[in-house]
């Protein structure tokens, strides 16, 4: 079908400024695409916990079960800890509908810079793969006694095969689609003696089946290091949920993107929803002003198309932002420019 | 007293390449500063465990009980897996004489090139104090339907107050001896649960003891990103285990110093030995051809001297680094020379 019905979370902050922008580029392609989008908003966020007790109603993800995606801006406020906040939306909406791929491209857009020297587009290319729902973000974990001298705490993180391999396997099927068919591992099996052994154990046996794919593997210390002396050595690399998290703002960080970055939270069989969001948070410092680069969010729209079957609107959406950040007076304050929020937006849905 | 007894470990690889140009330093500036070095080798490596079965003695840090100080090369050779090599010597170390600080200078130093844009010897010049015998190295944890569908693998993170306040402490103390007196703290409480909230209740409670430091937080994937963006932002820098093994990996990375980079396991009592060793590996591919650089050996004898009451020799040392690097042909093919790791080291020794 050529219609979506899309939830949509603006969230906190910024959140609220940015996902009209993604919503007003979304409807421009789909004017020239002929794609229909119905979008079902909630006001779930800090404000909403501030005054119910709850960043969402109890059965609130049952209503989105048959969405065709989740369009989410940033959650959190200062006024409301983290464990809250995200733990009471962001990672549930993930862990319900079994979005275990969170999928972060590292790209160099024509129309920025690199905080790297001498680096182009060219260099800057890849995918981060993180392993989204299980690993070292795990409720199992305590303290021994609390509060003394004696104190003492433990987190347990917890890999299972099935929920390594079909992560690994997302990889090595990407990589397939891609010119370099490479698959980088992010590991540390020197210094975590029983997770990072089974996972470079379960990497080996997922290999044996792609054998038209490469493959290295590294361990994170060195890997990070990697990320800014060689970023152009990678194509997908694949990591852990917590290896993966911090890779997947490095990549964007060294591509000069890390304010402008989207993510995609999959569950690449469709049995759920997935779930697009810019990578940026909700930026207190800065909510209300309408000067938020809405980039990231219009980029995140992109993703969702793609993941809905429409990569030459996605394609149309990419070419418009490139398009749109080479004018400097179409530019929002963080990039150097003079343009608000809804400026920002309305020139790339003008293009699009 | 200014005669010290060193024990020293060369190991694998071009460990037995450059720790003799350190030693060659050391006693170069020792004849200048009147001080005196006792040299106790062994040749505990992977070579000796593939004859003996052991990568040292069984009482083997008993002998150096007594000394003041260890001056390691490289431990690692493809024969032998990590576990043994690194379990069975470098960490052992490192826990057997309570070595709970491991300390890394990311400095861009002069002659030398950072790959990010624009940046110079002012902009990067940061410490990274790593927790460095407990944590996410843990020997906790296990397997479940080992072989099977159903596997399940599960690491054990081990956090004691004891073990936390310490190596803050010792952040805190350093930030003190330095001119912007400024710690900030690695975390991750928003998504590992357990022990980065504790890890943060600590941070608050060991910071209120000095009011004179300047403190700030951030998560570890931000953090990283901010390495690259903004080194310039980062005096001292505090991390668990795991992640100060990345931000030490990621901050000579940044400085353009990975190859030549020092670090310092330190017990700060004094009550035990300390061990210096570069950050780098055993190079197998360059293992034996006298090429390698010998500078991260001899930063490191640096560093020894500054934690064996030092600074002026240390200070030498360094000075003598930075003016042989000044020279093209004093330096190694790493660094676009042609020196060998014995006329670098030379070089060095001649200046200090
Ligand atoms: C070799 C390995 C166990 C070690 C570590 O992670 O501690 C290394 O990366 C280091 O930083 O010294
Ligand atoms: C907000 C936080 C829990 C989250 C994470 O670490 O998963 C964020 O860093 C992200 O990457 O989406």
């Amino acid at each position: 079908s050529n219609s979506f019905t899309i939830a949509t979370i603006p969230g906190d902050g910024i959140g609220r400024e940015v996902v009209p922008e993604g919503m007003r580029v979304l409807e421009a392609v789909g004017r020239r695409f002929d794609l229909g989008f119905r979008f079902d908003e909630v006001d779930w966020s800090c404000e909403t916990y501030l005054k119910t007790g709850r960043m969402m109603p109890e059965d609130g993800l049952e209503r989105f079960r048959n969405h065709d995606a989740v369009f989410l801006g940033a959650v959190g406020w200062p006024d409301v800890p983290d464990h809250v906040s995200l733990w009471g939306l962001l990672i549930p909406i993930r862990r319900t509908f079994h979005q275990y791929v969170n999928l972060r491209p590292c790209r160099l857009l024509k129309g920025t810079t690199s905080p790297l020297a001498g680096r182009g587009p060219e260099d800057i290319d890849f995918y981060v793969v993180r392993e989204n729902v299980e690993g070292e973000y795990s409720e199992a974990g305590g303290r021994l006694y609390r509060g003394m001298e004696d104190e003492i705490a433990i987190q347990e993180a917890i890999f299972t095969r099935r929920g390594t391999d079909r992560v690994m396997r997302y990889a090595f099927e990407l990589a397939r689609t891609r010119k370099r068919k490479h698959v980088t591992s992010a590991t540390k099996s020197n210094g975590i003696v029983h997770t990072m052994p089974f996972w470079d154990e379960r990497f080996r046996a997922v290999k044996a089946d792609y054998p038209d794919v490469e493959t290295s593997q590294y361990h994170i210390d060195i890997l990070c290091a990697h990320f800014v002396q060689h970023p152009d050595w990678f194509d997908v690399v694949v990591g852990s949920n917590l290896f993966g998290d911090i890779l997947s703002d490095l990549g964007p960080a060294v591509a000069g993107s890390i304010g402008i970055a989207p993510s995609a939270n999959i569950n690449p069989e469709g049995d759920y929803p997935s779930m697009f969001e810019p990578v940026h948070g909700s930026a207190p410092d800065i909510a209300g002003q309408g000067i938020a680069n809405p980039i990231g969010q219009i980029w995140s729209a992109a993703m969702m198309l793609d993941h809905l079957g429409q990569p030459e609107a996605a394609q149309a959406i990419i070419a418009a932002i490139e398009e749109v950040i080479a004018d400097p007076a179409s530019r929002t304050r963080d990039m150097g420019g003079k343009a608000t929020t809804a400026e920002c937006g309305e020139a790339i849905a003008s293009v699009v």
